[in-house]
């Protein structure tokens, strides 16, 4: 943020650094009064940056009780491969992840089909919680054959992409992912990450993605807060369905 | 079917179209001994028709037990505007629909802005649940506008579908849809029009389907049963990213 830009674009520039951070979903935001005090500006400034906020979703402002940081609701388009901090970032998120575990450990059968690696091969399992604005969102696992595996395994995995270390770290370029996607309910541990109830709605999504020559890199299975997430997508009618009409 | 095809296909030809009539999922199927009786074949013409329809998924057979209706489920790909009879086709299910309630009323918000009518504009509701095999799959709420409505509302909705009534009987081409995806779990009314637990986890599907000139005229919104449907696609990774990793 340069420090020309307008006082309000500033105030909430500061404001939407805090969620996820110290101002998680549910919290109540600073009063005007205190965010006046805070950055030394005027209440009408205060105002715009509240209401940018809210009109990102970010919070949500209710009548005579002051503004709340949102719960954050995801529109994700299904139109390329893309990361969760990728994901996030398009929509203006902050995101960040925990891991969970990081093991090696003998394919499980879906994972080694999926990765194309021979019977009792090992593979590389790294669970993380992928939060937005500090909230669970993803409960991720993924599986990498071992070679590559070893080598993310020794990243920052809090901090960084596995996409984006294995396109620039590690020489593994991703060309396309396969996804299926199904509606689903979470088991206790599922339950357990995501900070929901058993039973709750989940979307689980099984997705290989694949880099130069067809060769699959990663599989994950991830499962999204279903009231968390919203995909969308525009298909085309085909042209029979044209055809059919004369 | 020819009759001059094998008599294996036959005989697999005249069980499939039992399917979802007098064979539902779960239940078991004839003999062997009784299809020989039945159709005046060999045990290895029965035998290759049972194993056919083992290959499409259609029956499941059970060491020691003999064979059963399978419950169906649909892997749909993503990639084009389709209705739920031109899905269950490509797939090989016999598919059928039971309509529950066609009426005209007051479009509710979502509706309205989805077919961007009037506040107050009156809207033609048709709700059918959906099967394959027999077996109860989708619940649909389909919304169009009045004069659309009235003409689809005298038509045959247990034995037709509206994307090709639209099409074909009524001048309205389909062109895309737009759709918006969510994991969610039964309520009560959705429960028993699936023949699921309440709380069972479905897939919540929102299509509005536009004809030419960008001109909305279908507004759905579809519940499928979780455990019925995978929606696979595949995606390719964004020209940036393969600039990143250089």
């Amino acid at each position: 943020m340069p420090t020309d830009a307008p006082l309000y674009a500033q105030v909430e520039h500061a404001l939407s650094a805090r969620l996820g951070v110290d101002l998680c979903p549910g919290d109540r935001m600073p009063t005007e009064d205190e965010l006046i005090a805070e950055f030394g500006v005027s209440r009408i400034t205060v105002r715009r940056a509240i209401q940018n906020l809210a009109a990102k979703d970010l919070i949500v402002t209710k009548r005579g009780q002051g503004s709340f940081v949102a719960a954050p609701h995801i529109k994700q388009p299904l139109t390329a491969l893309t990361g969760f901090v990728e994901d996030m970032e398009a929509q203006g998120l902050p995101s960040r992840a925990r891991v969970v575990k990081i093991e090696e450990i003998i394919a499980p059968p879906d994972a080694r089909r999926a990765l194309e690696l021979p019977l009792g091969a090992q593979i590389t399992h790294i669970q993380r919680v992928r939060l937005a604005v500090g909230h669970p969102v993803s409960f991720d696992d993924t599986y990498l054959p071992v070679e590559l595996g070893r080598l993310i395994a020794q990243d920052d995995l809090e901090n960084e992409q596995i996409f984006t270390l294995l396109e620039s770290r590690h020489r593994t370029p991703l060309v396309e992912a396969a996804y299926a996607l199904q509606a689903s309910t979470a088991n206790p541990e599922v339950a357990e990450a995501l900070q929901i109830a058993e039973g709750d709605a989940v979307f689980r999504i099984e997705r290989t993605s694949f880099t130069i020559g067809q060769r699959p890199v990663d599989h994950e299975i991830l499962h999204y807060r279903g009231d968390a997430i919203t995909f969308t997508t525009r298909l085309p009618r085909p042209e029979k369905g044209m055809e059919d009409q004369q």
